[in-house]
C-alpha cells in the first residue's frame, strides 16, 4: 500500500546522511567528505565508468545499490576501510540499523531498498562487484588527489589497498590495470608506503 | 573513443560540486546543503517517489539527470531559486558552464550529458518534469522542517512558491495535493507568508 506521509518522512530522515562524515577529505581542503557527497560521486562515477565493466550490467540496479548503500550508517555510523576494531561489529550493527531504518518505509518499498543493500554487501552479483569497485575506487582517486591524504594519516599501505581494491580487478581489467598504475604511481611519488 | 584518463579527469573535476552551496539548510543546523548533498537526495527521493507520477516513467533517465542536472554549477555558480537578478543571465552563463564541462568528457559522453542537462532544462520531457519536480519539493521540504528555513530568511510568499512547484503538479496528482496542504500548513504555522 502507498503510504505518502511516510514516504515523506522516510526522505526527510535521510537528510541526516549529509552529516555522516567519512575519513576522506574533498579534493585541496582538510573538509571530510561526508556520506551523501560520497553516494553521489560513485553514483555518477558509475554512469561514466560503465563502458569499462567486462561485462553488460543492469546500470539501474548498480545506481540503485550506490544511492541507497550507505544509508545504514544513519544509525550505524561510518567505519573507516582500515579500523580492524571496528569492523568486526560492523555487520551486526549494520543489520540492525537496516531493520530500523527500512521498517520506516513500509513492506514494499522497505523490503526492496533492504534486499538491494544485501546484495551489495553480499557482492555476488555483478551489479554489485561493479557497484563496489566504484565505492572502493573513489576514495583512492580522492586520497591520490590529496598528496596520499588519509593514506599518510593511518599509514595504510599499497598491499592493504590493493586487498580492498580486489573487485575493481574482478569488474574490469581496464580500471583494475589504471589502479595498480595508479597506486604504483603513488609509492615512487611518495604518498604512499610500499 | 574510450579515454580512461580523460573520464578519471573530469570524476576529479566533478569533486568541485561538494563546494557549491545552495541557500538551503540542512536539518536543525545552520549548515548550508551543497550541490553534491543535493543531488543524492533528490535521486533518492526519485525512486521513493517514482511510484506516485501519474505516467510512467523512464527511472535511469530521470537518475540520469538528477546526477548531473547541477554540474554547470561547478563553473557558473547556484542562482538561489528566487534571485531575480541572479536569473536575468543565468541560462547564458550555465551554457557556456556545461560547453566547457562537457568538452573534457569527450564527444560521446559529452554530448550524452549535456543532451540530458538541455532536456531538463527544457522541462518538456515527463521525465524532466518529474526530475523538476524532485528538484523543487526537496527544499520546500527542508525549509518546513527548519521552521520556514530560507522562505523566511528571505521574505518569500506562498505564491512565489506555487509558481515555482508546477512542475509538482504537473507530474502528479498526488505529490501536487500534498504540497498544497503542505503549503497552507506552512502559512498557519507561520513559516511562510501569505
Amino acid at each position: 500500500m502507498k503510504n505518502l506521509k511516510r514516504d515523506i518522512d522516510f526522505i526527510i530522515e535521510l537528510d541526516k546522511l549529509k552529516k555522516i562524515k567519512r575519513k576522506t577529505k574533498l579534493i585541496g581542503t582538510n573538509i571530510e567528505e561526508d556520506d551523501a557527497q560520497h553516494s553521489w560521486h560513485i553514483s555518477i562515477m558509475a554512469l561514466i565508468l560503465e563502458e569499462y565493466a567486462d561485462e553488460d550490467l543492469d546500470i539501474l540496479k548498480v545506481l540503485e545499490m550506490l544511492l541507497i548503500h550507505d544509508l545504514v550508517e544513519i544509525y550505524a555510523g561510518d567505519t573507516f576501510a582500515y579500523d580492524e576494531e571496528g569492523h568486526k561489529d560492523k555487520e551486526e550493527r549494520e543489520l540492525k540499523a537496516a531493520n530500523k531504518l527500512y521498517s520506516l518505509l513500509g513492506e514494499k518499498k522497505g523490503d526492496k531498498f533492504k534486499s538491494l543493500w544485501l546484495e551489495f554487501e553480499e557482492g555476488k552479483s555483478k551489479e554489485a562487484v561493479f557497484a563496489i569497485a566504484m565505492d572502493r575506487l573513489q576514495p583512492i582517486l580522492l586520497n591520490y588527489h590529496n598528496s596520499g591524504g588519509t593514506w599518510k594519516e593511518y599509514g595504510i599501505k599499497k598491499e592493504q589497498i590493493l586487498k580492498r581494491v580486489k573487485p575493481v580487478m574482478d569488474t574490469s581489467k581496464e580500471l583494475g590495470k589504471f589502479i595498480n598504475e595508479l597506486l604504483d604511481t603513488a609509492v615512487i611519488e611518495g604518498k604512499l608506503s610500499e
